[in-house]
């Protein structure tokens, strides 16, 4: 990892402390989402045309919400999944374009919910859409979005997928409200963790990229080894984002660092620090984390927690398990420059964290 | 009308202004529920079990706050319109139960979706789950409910039905969103407050008419003809339950006499009035509903120019013509105890107001 600096900005009224990381180049075993760009790139252009269109509404203030986040320049990762799978199974027909639309307006009405029960400032390093327009616009243009996702996924017509991505819907929702359960409990197992993001982050990749051999109409193993592939590939992608909440940058991730950690959310590095930490490591993390007793250098003093135990190595490494297995999901498919682009995926993934 | 009174109650820190009604028994113009309710109970009591199983969930806070609000005591209204439109449309299958329940929750969620969003205090004369789960746990598992609507209709396996229910999604949210950003304009016609109210509420009553014929593949007109019931007594609901926030009592309603009045929300009410009224009386609307300062007279003052100009006789006017419109699109229909049951539910919803 390369230098590393600290620095206090003022958030909310409260000195926080950021974290700004010089990233070394890495490249080679870094990965690079550049391969599965170029392959998908002309379906994605239609994505993209179907997603705004879809967000017209006579309603001014839904193209306004929906777009301030949609063209805030996410990477459209999912999608790109939906579209590189059913790339991956050669099908043939249109129905993928709007099943990746959906997966993408399922994945932005999560976050522009996310917002509201995190309370969260920023997000994708501009203003939240609910600071912008309130609660209220970003719980309804939510709904709109998912709304529009079933709407779409009807028009394709295959009940299959629709299976696949309804339940998806529950399984989020199911997965977010377990971790509101599970907020500011610092006894959470690593299992307990796990179940989590599988829920409100994996099973979404999962569903994205089951459905593209559904459409193909592919044999059960094709199906079952793409929704693996993402599965594990979410688990992965969500683990680096919480060891990034401790280590990353502001600028690239844009967000502040150390969010989770004043929202008092139980992330692995946590997980792991608290159960290798003494009696008095633990007292630290139940007064800041449980109790939200958060004082100016305590971000600073958990992530020297964090690094003593080596809790973000640990979960960058759990994340490399993960990803293997990822990769390996998708042996049963013949080498194809499809195949190699979504193991770059993996790695690109992963190689966020250096 | 029967006597009235005025009691000051605190709520929030600030003395509100409640009307208690003692109500004549109108029975007979009033219509009931009692005949559709005894025509629906055997399948009703399938809805229930069904609800209740899909509440259910390994994440305890799912089923707690979602029974908080479906045990508390709702007419059960919209599932009850499509078991009764089902058996209307002489339909034989199951269906119709598991899109009765996804129909209940649907509202169900728009429900936790709107305490949210209106930051209620109160619904059905309990507390907003959101009081006592908090913001968070109301946006996500009513997010959870959407996602179980879907995966029953999926379940049920008409596309078309599909269609009806995932369509009124949209168009809910896009009836909320734009009485949010209609919200506080006094100058609101007619004709886009109803544009609201039929996004909002009627379009929810409209889909739940029109999906029983759908499954029993009754013809176009049929369809046509059920979906239009619904939408006329979607609109004449709303109508009176926008009267009663000015004139019904407390207890009945299960909440505060003056809701809107006190969130801005520009009903019909308010539309008649402000029209109707002389510029000082415009600027009190201005003052109260578009600058939010309300003091404690302005509640008594509000009813008493709605009662100078009629404008809750006249909202409740209206309601009749909607309902009777109703009524008419079912007279294609034979005469049967069902199509007089469904007609009983029209002067029910509209008797409320007396």
């Amino acid at each position: 990892m390369g230098s590393r600096a600290f620095l206090w900005c003022r958030q909310n009224g409260v000195h926080v402390l950021g974290v700004v990381v010089a990233f070394e180049d890495k490249s080679g075993s870094q990965g690079s989402l550049q391969p599965i760009v170029d392959l998908t790139k002309a379906d994605m252009a239609r994505v993209n045309t179907t997603i705004l269109s879809r967000t017209g509404s006579e309603v001014t203030m839904i193209p306004e919400v929906a777009n301030h986040l949609i063209s805030s320049g996410g990477k459209r990762l999912r999608p790109i999944l939906t579209l590189a799978t059913a790339q991956l199974a050669r099908y043939r027909g249109d129905g993928h374009v709007k099943l990746a639309a959906s997966v993408e307006f399922m994945h932005t009405a999560t976050l522009l919910h996310d917002d509201v029960v995190d309370e969260s400032d920023m997000r994708r390093g501009k203003p939240a859409a609910r600071m912008l327009w309130g609660n209220e616009a970003s719980v309804l243009v939510g709904d709109f979005l998912l709304g529009q996702a079933f709407k779409m996924m009807v028009e394709v017509g295959s009940l299959k997928a629709l299976d696949i991505l309804s339940t998806a819907a529950t399984v989020i929702a199911e997965g977010e409200v377990a971790q509101l359960a599970a907020a500011k409990n610092t006894a959470t197992t690593e299992d307990e963790y796990l179940a989590v993001i599988r829920g409100k982050t994996a099973e979404l990749f999962a569903a994205a990229c089951e459905v593209g051999p559904v459409l193909a109409e592919r044999p059960k193993d094709e199906q079952a080894a793409c929704r693996s592939f993402g599965m594990n590939l979410g688990i992965a992608f969500q683990l680096v984002d919480d060891a990034l909440d401790y280590g990353g940058s502001d600028a690239k991730l844009g967000k502040n660092v150390g969010d989770d950690f004043r929202e008092g959310k139980i992330t692995l590095p946590v997980v792991l620090a608290f159960r290798r930490g003494n009696e008095a490591e633990r007292d630290f993390w139940r007064r800041t984390l449980e109790r939200g007793e958060i004082e100016e250098a305590d971000l600073e003093h958990a992530i020297g927690l964090m690094r003593r135990h080596k809790t973000l190595e640990d979960t960058i490494e759990r994340a490399r398990h993960y990803g293997a297995m990822a990769k390996d999901a998708l042996a049963l498919f013949a080498d194809s420059p499809m195949k190699s682009a979504l193991a770059d995926v993996v790695e690109f993934c992963i190689g966020r964290a250096h």
